[in-house]
């Protein structure tokens, strides 16, 4: 049989944590409505804003694939460094990919160490990082002729993408020359938009960015895909995971579907006035999966509005933390300070290196680590601190990884976006749109001198100017 | 005149962000108190476990940087590779000094071009980190002559850093043999305790973690000195910086005692409701600082009772953002969702490096990005985001840093240890202790098998073992 991560929901039950969980009883009365809701998400995927739900699958998954791996295989042995350019839904799928899949030290290592290239994802406009990569990547490709800059925007004209983009691209040009555009990967939309037009014009290689795939919900199409290929990352496995559990998470059957379940109690959690959600891995190659979760939870659930137009600022705010690490940081707050979380910790039982702690320093309260290992260490302080939660009636839940490898990350990747899905039904709210995002757009605009915006740069100007509130 | 960081709170008013917002009435009318508070903490300082209040100052200052700089000097030509292994309030610091003060690439540029070792924190005992980092290390350095690790702990038995302690010594005493104690420096209790024994019986280098210093009051001290120092970062500089900022801190008029205004108007939001504070730096470089400031505010905070005895589940939850980055991520969920936060921005006058947008991409809607810098527009959204978050009556606040540079650290993080310190008192909490913790330390030593805490071993199996809450 195959391995799975599974949901371990036992402390979130009032039978563990008191008052402050949820009665066995209500979560069993729920069963009915959550086949419902699977029935539901079960008749819209594949349509609309659900058609990542398609990712892992035929025809979508070969018409995405084929072209990476064919692709990945031409640029492999002239690539060095890769720069990704993108912000939020198109970097931060990258980001995680890479952390839980190459090792901590991948850009140190030499390249005959690595699977592929050194990867820099510039997801900022900072203009120190910017130059900073910049120099280190001319150090080791002064010419750069083994650069190559994936740049990853919908339309074109998200500020930052763009305007990182005009400094890769205009370095590249002047230093390569008219055959520039070799070294340009662009995943866009495939017909139209500004970054379009650039891209037939300039006639760069493209992947597409599919039509009803929201950016946060993206990781698993060419949006993710590249850089992970490229850094030799086996997307197939990637999606096999994630396919595996979208069967799992089409069950109408709440016993049996692991998505249903966490949404269900999450939400119910909120309602209780528990709408803090941690994500704890204790592996640190797993951490930056957290910040892909903060995007997708916090941007799809934080709404003003309900499907009916009633104001509810509904939402849910992701936090991330790490294990054993924010036991020294965070565990004092979770356990004593305000009720008003749900911590959700990540365990793995196999890690791919061991290390053991050698017998050689022998003072009496060290001895009990003799032998030991490093990973047994690991885990028995993420049972631990799950223990400690339970005892102070702070409900937390646990996603036990087998391993940590692409299988595994493609199921972990389908299985919250999915539960994304269901807290979105549940919640009564358009999980897709974004619509508070536009007035720091148009903002920012203003304040750049864009035309047809300075109204708004009079509006911000006005509003934030002559401040005398400084100390 | 000096150039100072600067707190911009008029974004908290209810001026600006109506009922949600704090009345300039009320604030005028908490001078009185806070005032009362200022002398009240000017008395302790130095005393107790604010002893930290005087680490920038003489005679405590030259006892750690004389010889800090001494040792640096003789390590520096010899050092290739620093290891430091520490958790928490032993970690917290340096990677955040680390992280602010030198280049995002430091560990991948050449030796001529840094202004120390390469640095690798081990602030964790995940087995494929460690075994990563030994093998990167040893790719360099396969004899180890030209590493160093340092050890924090005050008591040397936090399970954590003693079992990495225990691998990192071991690896060095056999492969370089008996004269393996020059390659370590240890930061620990100066009189007692495990690590101390440990120093003394194998002659390592020491340098003091003070008395009455808590590990997360300890960044200004040898803790976080050492490994800034011989990473070049200017000690001196960032305790001059810490040293200003604290006179201003110890004016008892509120209006020019900015952690007197910050601490009282987040108290007070937390009094309403908005008990989520996040610090969300626009700048790459100052994002770990936000970690630091979650263990500060979390652990110092987070507390079941307070002072009288009384069950107060006291504390704010801390979470850390990046701008611009998660404007696209996290800024929806701020304007949309419950309104239960105060938002720090932070903003950054003048960059160290300089990138201009090049104007040799002609399309017509990225035109207004042409000759621009990026700087310009890191700072546009960041008003951009103030005044969309002010639109939502979101409060928000903003710490102006003139630059990025050691004084102005050590302003930063002598202002939020002093808020801190602040916030405990209108809380009536002990801010320097962390009772929390313990039942994971103990719960984990049981796990682990360590003799007296058999009974734990029983506890944590029991109550979390046998669930078939699991999906």
């Amino acid at each position: 049989m195959t391995e799975t991560i599974t949901l371990d929901y036992a402390n979130c039950l009032s039978e563990r944590v008191g008052d402050h969980g949820i009665e066995r009883d209500a979560l069993h009365h729920a069963a009915a409505q959550m086949s419902q809701l699977t029935a539901s998400l079960n008749e819209t995927r594949g349509t609309g804003w659900e058609r990542w739900r398609d990712l892992p699958f035929d025809p979508m998954r070969r018409e995405h694939v084929d072209p990476i791996l064919k692709l990945t295989e031409e640029l492999l042995p002239r690539t060095e460094n890769l720069i990704v350019l993108g912000i939020g839904g198109s970097a931060l799928g990258n980001i995680a990919l890479q952390s839980a899949l190459n090792p901590a030290t991948y850009n140190l290592m030499p390249r005959d160490q690595r699977n592929g290239p050194r990867v820099f994802v510039l997801d900022n406009v900072d203009p120190n990082v910017i130059a900073q990569t910049i120099d280190e990547v001319k150090r080791v490709d002064p010419k750069l002729e083994r650069t190559v800059v994936n740049v990853i925007s919908k339309s074109g004209e998200t500020a930052e993408t763009a305007a990182q983009f005009m400094v890769l691209r205009s370095l590249l040009h002047q230093t390569i020359g008219e055959s520039y555009g070799r070294h340009i990967v662009a995943i866009t939309d495939p017909e139209k938009g500004t970054m379009r037009s650039i891209c037939d014009r300039e006639g760069y290689v493209t992947l597409p960015v599919p039509d009803g795939v929201g950016g946060r919900f993206s990781v698993l199409s060419p949006v993710g895909l590249f850089s992970a290929a490229l850094c030799g990352i086996d997307i197939e496995r990637l999606l096999d995971g994630a396919r595996a559990m979208d069967d799992r998470c089409s069950q109408p059957d709440l016993k049996r579907n692991p998505a249903a379940v966490l949404a269900w109690l999450l939400i119910e959690f909120t309602r209780r006035g528990k709408s803090n959600h941690v994500l704890m891995p204790y592996a640190n190659s797993l951490y930056l999966l957290a910040d892909w979760f903060r995007q997708l939870w916090a941007e799809s659930l934080g709404k003003r509005f309900n499907r009916a137009g009633e104001e509810v600022f509904a939402g849910a705010t992701p936090i991330k933390a790490l294990g054993t690490t924010d036991q020294h940081s965070q565990v004092q707050l979770y356990r004593e300070g305000p009720n008003d979380k749900v911590i959700g910790l990540m365990e793995v039982a196999r890690f791919e290196r061991e290390v053991q702690v050698p017998g050689d320093l022998d003072v009496e309260p060290l001895r009990y680590l003799h032998g030991r290992s490093i990973a047994e260490l690991l885990n028995a302080e993420k049972s631990a601190t799950a223990y400690a939660l339970m005892e102070s009636q702070r409900p937390n839940f646990t996603i036990h990884w087998p391993a940590i490898n692409a299988y595994h990350v493609g199921e972990f990747l389908q299985f919250w976006m999915i539960t994304t899905a269901y807290a979105g039904l549940l919640l009564g709210i358009d999980a897709y749109d974004q619509p508070a995002v536009e007035t720091g757009k148009v903002a920012t605009f203003g304040l750049m001198g864009r035309p047809g915006y300075e109204e708004w740069r009079e509006k911000v100007r006005r509003s934030l100017e002559g401040s005398e509130d400084r100390v």
